[in-house]
This record gives structure tokens, C-alpha cells and sequence, in this order.
């Protein structure tokens, strides 16, 4: 863990009390904790943007009953072994599956990797969860 | 305008580099100024969610020849216009209209406004940027 | 406008039931009006991604009581006025002004504009909605 | 699986011609598949949106090395073990860890343990992924 740095902030005293009111809520234990988080998350966003490397998890809904699917998602899975950590399969209800997978690499392969997921018929809905690897947010 | 509080913030001496360059990129001349933005994009968003009094600018994009738009359009925003504050409108080309409606009101009367918007016919593509009526972020 | 082409859409039934329920809740009356919003607001996102031609409106809200902060606002169209159409000015009350600002160029110079007036120091809220000059979705 | 339901679609040509190049390059292979999935996300946005029951996945990314990270975190998902369904961790590095939660229940309690994982100290970045349980959209 890096070392700390300490600096002054200076806001407005009333947007101050609304945003201690609102960490509150949020469950933060104290305003730099809040704000390590406003500012990564600007951060993450903007490693998506420039295309860096990245972690993120797709989700997916599909019916393992539909012909081939099955077979599909893993053969696309393969396509894209680099980017691929892990997968975890879960069984929603006797229909329907819900799959996640682990990714990481350039943001560009991942986003890829998620649309030629939501292409295969009978899948039926995909999100692409955009995170970090840790490293440029430590 | 409020007075000011000043409080000290501690981060990561590695973070804080990556924030100081972010910041940078985005033009900002301070980090104070930075970090009141991304704290009233918080407020904002909160308001939005919990119904709150609200202002936003709702964008129509539509063709002005097809049968009865513009009266549909009129129609609807007179319907809503105790939420409607004025409108501009530009002639993009010789077919395609951009109407930009500035609404204030509670959020969902103003959401409510831009769905009636987007479903009348030949309306093309409609936004809703979901901005404040300043108060709350003072 | 262009000529009408018509084709068929297979769907599941319990699928095509829920669509139908929920375009009726957004006011739409018929299936293709709804199809064709979902296919232009795709259509539009990837204009915005891609860097083609656009359209779009920035909301700002700052306080016109802020030193020089309405002499900055006005610089800074100047310094972009190639891509800006138009500025609505609202008085939400004595203090809170709401500029939406009509814009149309390259999508990243719009979005350029939009962050330079965020880092103004008095502005306190920028939103950009990602709209469209028309003609790509006609 | 249900049965299939056929009705047609009226739309401009040039815009059924954009439409068609844009799912090409997503790789669909039919435009019944494409608008299937347009349709599907419209669905699973408004299950978010009305408190349905949903599934999703939320990342964490946390230094392990981080005092009492794990155990808060652990202890939180046990706050929550309801809504969880099962955890995939991840050592993206020496310090890093992604971890990924895969939960199912009432959208306002999946959305409110994504809050209080976030809010740990030392959880660098969240992520929540909406998606649905399957029936829904079937």
C-alpha cells in the first residue's frame, strides 16, 4: 500500500453538510473513505475510455435448454481464453442459468468478448460490470 | 453563497498523482473545484432517485413534415406545462428538428414528460439530462 | 422521409406479451414506433462512440453572483462557437442560472466543450445529452 | 421455452439498412435475435426500476493486506446471505483481489449490499450488474 498523502479541501459550508448527510446514508465511516471512492470511480471510467488494461465481470441469462447454447458460449469462451480468468455457473431455476464471467485484459478485447457473448442465440441478456485491475487505483 | 469550510482529505500518495493528472487532462485548476464537482454529481444523482424538485433539459430530435409532430409535440408540452419553463428550437436541416425542452418540477412529473414526448410518432430520439435547481447543491 | 420496408419479427409469445405491456405503460401505440426507438437510440450511442457528426445540449447551472463566472461561461462558447447553435438562459432564482446550450459538430469536440465549462470555476453542474444531427437516423 | 409469435415490422429503409450494418458488425446473425435483445434490456431496466426480483453480480476489488478488509466483507455478505447465491474470488496480483458476487432477491436489497460493500474500508471499487432471474424475459 502506497504511503498517505494528507491535503485541505475547502467547500461550501452548506454543500458540505449534504454531503456528509449523504455518506451517512451511504455508510461511509468518514469523508476521505467517500471520496477515495468518488475518485476512483472517475478514474476506472476513464482506463475504459483510453482502452487500458482492465478487469470486469459479464454477466449472463441463457437457457441451457436451447439447442446448441451451451456449446456456443463455451466455444466463444475459448475464442477469448486470454481474456477469460474464470467462470462461475449458477442454476437459477430449471430453465434458466445464470453465468459470470472473470475477465481482464485491454478494454477493448473484454468489450468485445461481452458483444460476441449477447450475439449467441438464446443467450438472453448480457452486462459487461467495468472494474479495475486494483493497480491504477491503488 | 455559502461560506466556506475547509477540512483536510488523506489519500494514497499514488492515487492523488493519478487524481492531480486526471484533473489536469479535464482542465481543472484546482483540486478543491474537482472534488465539488464530483461531490454535487453525487447530490444531484441522489435527487433524482428520490423524487426530489429537480430542473433538466429534454432534447427531441423530429422531422417537422410528418403528419401532425409539431401539433403532438405542442399538444403534449401544454399538457405538462406546469413542469415546462421554455423551448428552443433549431432548424438542423431542412427536414430534422432539434427541440430542447427546459423542465423543473419533481423528477418523475419531469421523466413522465419525456416518455409522452418520446412515444409520439415521428418523434426520432429524445434525452433526458437530469441537472438541479442549484439550491441543493449551494 | 424514406419509403417504408416491412419484415417479420419472430418472437417468444410470453416475450412479446411483456413488450406489448410495456409499451403501453410508455404510451406508445404500436410495436414497430417502439422497435424503431430502440434501434435509433442504439444507432445514436454508437455515432457518439464512433466520433461521427452529432447533436446535443449541455444543461450548466452556476450562480451568476460568482466572480467572473459568467465572463468564463461566455469565453468559453466563444473559444467553441464553431459547434455551438444557441444558449438558452433561465433564472431559476436570484442566484441559480440553468444555460442549455445547443451544440453540433464532431462528437468529441462537443464533448470537449462540455468539459471545459465543467472545470469553470461557479459552475456547479454540467450534464451532456447525447442526441443526434438527424440524418442518421432518418 | 414458449412458443413463437410472428408479427410484422414497418420501418423506414434506410433506417432498417443502418440497423442492419450495426448488428453485423455485433455479430447477430438475424434481426429477430438483434431486437429480441433490445427488447430484453428494456425489460430487465424496468424489473431494476420497479423492485422486482433481479439477479446481478457485484465486484469488489480490495487489498487483501488491508486490515480486517476480509472479515468486513465477509461479515457484510453474511449480513446479506440471503440475497447471495455464491462468491468467485480472484488474486489479480500480490495485493489485488477481484471478487465477485453473484445475488438474486428484491432489487432494492441486492442494490443496498453493493452500498454496504462499497462503503468498506479498503474496497477500492464496486461494481453492480443488473440482470434478471430469467423468467422474465423469456
Amino acid at each position: 500500500m502506497s504511503e498517505l498523502a494528507r491535503f485541505g479541501v475547502s467547500l461550501e459550508k452548506t454543500l458540505l453538510d449534504r454531503f456528509d448527510q449523504l455518506i451517512g446514508k451511504q455508510q461511509y465511516t468518514n469523508r476521505s473513505e467517500a471520496l477515495r471512492d468518488l475518485i476512483r470511480r472517475e478514474l476506472v471510467q476513464r482506463q475504459w475510455q483510453e482502452g487500458s488494461d482492465v478487469a470486469g465481470a459479464i454477466t449472463l441469462i441463457y437457457d441451457h435448454h436451447r439447442r446448441d447454447v451451451i456449446s456456443r458460449v463455451t466455444d466463444t469462451q475459448h475464442d477469448f481464453q486470454e481474456v477469460i480468468i474464470s467462470t462461475q455457473h449458477i442454476h437459477l431455476d430449471h430453465h434458466n442459468c445464470l453465468e459470470i464471467v472473470a475477465a481482464r485484459g485491454k478494454a477493448e478485447k473484454v468489450q468485445r468478448l461481452a458483444d460476441a457473448l449477447r450475439a449467441i442465440k438464446g443467450v438472453r441478456h448480457t452486462t459487461l460490470s467495468m472494474s479495475s485491475t486494483g493497480r491504477e487505483i491503488e
